[in-house]
């Protein structure tokens, strides 16, 4: 199902500036057992991206809450939900116009099939493709995803399950699709999204739920060698929730520890 | 008029990794007195922007000189023609498939109505957001275009032509949608391109130009600094041809000078 402003559709205008420049913003909710998982979180930073953007939300929040309740009472199945905002048509070139009205997109798609044992340990690479560095986008999740994509197409093994990304000063950040922790003298840490990266709803949660268990969560500029001595290491997003990293190719392995273990019943047994 | 795949069509499916990620890239091409000027040069850019992407061109080109031969005998006016290939639909998330089949389209704009004016003199301001560093993606005209539209929504003045923008290394790297040049000392400077921004076809007939005009051309590192001490500056693109410089609002102030004129009259006359 694909609703465009709230009409059922499966095509936009190609002079929409989401296509034109991704100017635009979107979110991935898992939709599980009649539950959009985390909803409010995953609106929250859709509408914090949009005052990031600049783009004009006074109408979005009522709008978008009639159309994914239509989307999820059509739906019987688990599914993965996804919103796009984008600021719609018009302007001259680059430029915006203050009376831009957004574009809305929501659509469902298929549950990635991610095997089962990946709950228990994956093995990750490291990417070559560096993130892009930029202080006004880092931490929303917007349409300019060239990086991830590229990333991306630096391997075909399906053994590999993520990659692992830097910026270009070396800072470890994140994964192509996932955020990133270190267990380390029994604290967690994740990298600051301070220039880069996607500061993911579960990202969140696993702070949140740390925190809970009386665990020390810092964000830090993490480098490779922090990674290297880490004790568990693990990634995470709104649809595989928790995974154990138990090797980076060609430069270290872990074991599933007992930190990551918790915080996978804590995220498991929350509120979602 | 707009062709989608060659078919007349004014949309494109939500699915397309064009609006998901903003991947692919595009050209904007004056249509002037019948002729799409420096088609060939635009071509190139765009089909080696596809090899940078690894988004596949094999039947591109012959679709593409047949489509932009459509649009041009359809138009009766000056225009702007935009192409835009995007890497289709498909892929698992940001993965891409080998077998994506790439969206073209090709839109026709009106012409933008800037002041006339401008080809002896304009303002110019800074902009604070930063252009993105990314040594994969510098010099293509790729779809993540939000540090430019972040850029442009800085200032509402009609009285100010262009922005220039910084990398977050301060290096002055190029206008929101413009290249710039510098001249000192007799020689012409301009930013290299290396890990931000568009390498502009006019920006590519201006070294032309004035290579055989008999002047150096250097493509360098350029910090503030350079600017403050430079003689002349201008900015180009394929729209604008040459526009000089003759204030940087709050930093410096420049003549409209020989150089620039004389850049100005050899693109003028080129073959185009």
């Amino acid at each position: 199902m694909i609703l465009v402003n709230g009409q059922p559709e499966d095509k936009i205008n190609v002079l929409d500036r989401g296509l034109q420049y991704g100017d635009g913003l979107f979110e991935t909710i898992a939709f599980r057992d009649g539950n959009p998982e985390f909803l409010q979180d995953h609106l929250s930073r859709l509408l914090s991206g949009c005052e990031r953007l600049k783009i004009s939300s006074t109408q979005l929040k009522a709008q978008l809450d009639t159309e994914i309740k239509q989307v999820c009472d059509s739906l019987n199945h688990n599914t993965v939900i996804k919103i796009t905002i984008t600021r719609g048509q018009g302007g001259r070139g680059y430029k915006a116009q203050p009376d831009n009205i957004p574009t809305r997109i929501i659509s469902t798609h298929d549950m990635p099939k991610y095997p089962k044992e990946n709950l228990q340990g994956i093995k990750v690479r490291f990417c070559q493709q560096a993130l892009s560095e930029n202080i006004d986008l880092a931490g929303i999740k917007h349409l300019n995803r060239l990086d991830q994509v590229l990333a991306r197409s630096e391997w075909n093994d399906d053994d590999i399950a993520e990659g692992l990304m830097f910026n270009n000063q070396q800072q470890l950040i994140e994964g192509t699709m996932s955020n990133l922790f270190l267990v380390k003298d029994g604290k967690l840490l994740t990298p600051e999204l301070k220039l880069s990266g996607v500061a993911g709803i579960m990202r969140q949660q696993v702070i949140n739920a740390a925190q809970q268990l009386g665990l020390e969560v810092i964000e830090t500029v993490l480098m490779q060698q922090d990674l290297k001595n880490a004790e568990e290491v693990f990634i995470t997003n709104s649809l595989i929730d928790i995974w154990p990293i138990i090797e980076v190719k060609a430069f270290s392995s872990y074991v599933y520890g007992n930190i990551t273990k918790q915080l996978q019943n804590s995220i498991k047994n929350s509120t979602r």
